[in-house]
């Protein structure tokens, strides 16, 4: 992958058309957020452009999803937009692995797949990389490109909380809130809103929660009847792993699922010298130091068991 | 209250000395923020200062209330931050009603009780007002600064997601960032982190959820028994009477707590032209359209039905 400044990507976007601008499978805000606003952008411009994600868009994401007429066309050249690797892609999707011309993102992991490629890992979303290319390139934020950088910006942060935050996140915010962007909407939306359907599975979780260690180790579990009996969906879902990490003075965050097959489905959250990778690793499972997964099959009460107790020996064989 | 301009505080500044900052009762991050911060820089001048609440300031605050090391001193000159009204001052603050030289605030409806005074309530919390204040005074803003202000700033926007939030919110989120402010471990501390006891009053909360009105209405209840169960504390119980609110569909959010003496205080929200004072005022509460408050007497179940069955004639009432 040939690595490209701003100039460059502003002189391909300038030269080309008939544009497929692709999302990662189960999208997020940013990876929503940023192909709509590509597509904004360059219809503004006098291209055809089209975002494609092989899953469906999540309604949740309707806010900046359902502004945009489809248009056909035999497409000319195809960006992504964070994505790290054309592994995913999915669905309809799939059919342009490996002829992805240009490719915009902000992990550090890109597998650089594409022909061009933009990628800036210090930026906390790849949103702020468009809002910047964008500026470069003269262009007007219109507000529906706006909205759909801000989503991306603010959903990728956690609403400007996590530590890839930094000074440039909350100017670029500022400046898309000038440019239109529906600030407090869009906040609203994903940062200060429960369905009735979340709220009854979350009750139902926190009766299955467990401490271990003093309270360092904190459990909990879903049961396919407890989504059954919630109504819960997949939207749901999201996020519920991170419960457990909130929990003051917890050190690992267990978060169990029950999967159609039997099987236990669990993400690890550490933090404080804990390594969830090493817990996850002694059930053939694995990830990042701070966040990761395994799988363990049997019953509800043995999986419990053995993560919990993977668990107990990681918190007390590490330094305080 | 004679409205003065950012010089004539920077010249009252420079002339006085031996400074009382006083935050109201109940200290929220943004007094807290401010009145440190304010300390700091007047000591950074050189001269004596020191915070004064009538109330305990809560640990959740020790990040910035922990590092300025108590002076004596015979009081010269009186700031108010973050002080709409005397009547919020308490304990020993009070002593100081009537005699407040010096009023920063931004709530619109500031009684105008001191001798000078600095509104606007453009500003999403005081810090930014002082933040603007230090620039203008051309002071080199400390880390410890810094950390003031960015939690009056986050915590008084919801982590930036209000309404009240402006670009000028986030610029000066940016610059407190450069300056040293601890944007992550302060947002993760406000808006990531909840007590083991929070968490275990929360599922006894959602245990006593119930709707009315096809869902538009809802109502929580919190019991003496709950709070003593859990092992809640006040800081605990803050912020819990917003959960109803977020609720997906719900027009009226209504959070029932039981007092000492068997009365049931509730906090009424509202949206979508419900007016939450209308509700509150049937029981000789009152407040804003949005937002409002009444104590209703009687047994649990009583009070309960009285509460909802208001709520529901108002959402009945009110146009869709």
């Amino acid at each position: 992958m040939e690595a490209i400044t701003f100039d460059k990507i502003s002189q391909l976007l300038a030269e080309n058309d008939n544009y497929i601008v692709l999302m990662h499978k189960s999208p997020d805000g940013d990876a929503v957020g940023c192909a709509y606003a590509m597509c904004h952008m360059l219809r503004d411009m006098g291209k055809k452009a089209q975002p494609l994600c092989g899953d469906e868009i999540p309604p949740l994401f309707s806010v900046v999803s359902d502004n945009l007429p489809p248009q056909e066309f035999e497409p000319g050249f195809i960006i992504s937009v964070d994505l790290a690797t054309e592994k995913l892609l999915s669905g309809a999707a799939l059919e342009y692995a490996g002829k992805i011309d240009l490719c915009i993102d902000h992990h550090g992991i890109n597998s650089g797949f594409a022909k061009y490629g933009f990628v800036d890992p210090e930026s906390a979303s790849c949103a702020e990389i468009l809002k910047k290319l964008f500026d470069s390139m003269g262009r007007k934020i219109t507000p529906q490109i706006a909205d759909g950088l801000f989503m991306g910006a603010c959903t990728d942060t956690g609403c400007f909380k996590y530590s890839n935050v930094t000074p440039e996140t909350h100017r670029i915010a500022a400046d898309l809130m000038e440019c239109g962007a529906d600030s407090f909407g869009i906040c609203r939306r994903f940062f200060d809103t429960k369905t009735k359907t979340k709220l009854a599975l979350e009750k139902r979780m926190l009766e299955t929660i467990e401490y271990a260690s003093d309270g360092m180790v904190a459990f909990i579990c879903i049961t396919k009847q407890m989504i059954e009996e919630s109504g819960a969906t997949q939207g749901d879902l999201d996020g519920i792993a991170g419960i457990t990490k909130q929990i003051e003075g917890v050190r690992v965050g267990i978060t169990m699922k029950e999967k159609d097959d039997g099987e236990f489905r669990i993400s690890v959250r550490s933090s404080d010298g804990v390594s969830a990778a090493d817990i996850c690793r002694e059930f053939g499972g694995g990830g990042h130091f701070a966040a990761a997964g395994c799988s363990i099959r049997g019953s509800l009460e043995e999986a419990k068991a053995a993560i919990i107790g993977a668990s107990v020996r990681a918190v007390e064989g590490a330094a305080e």
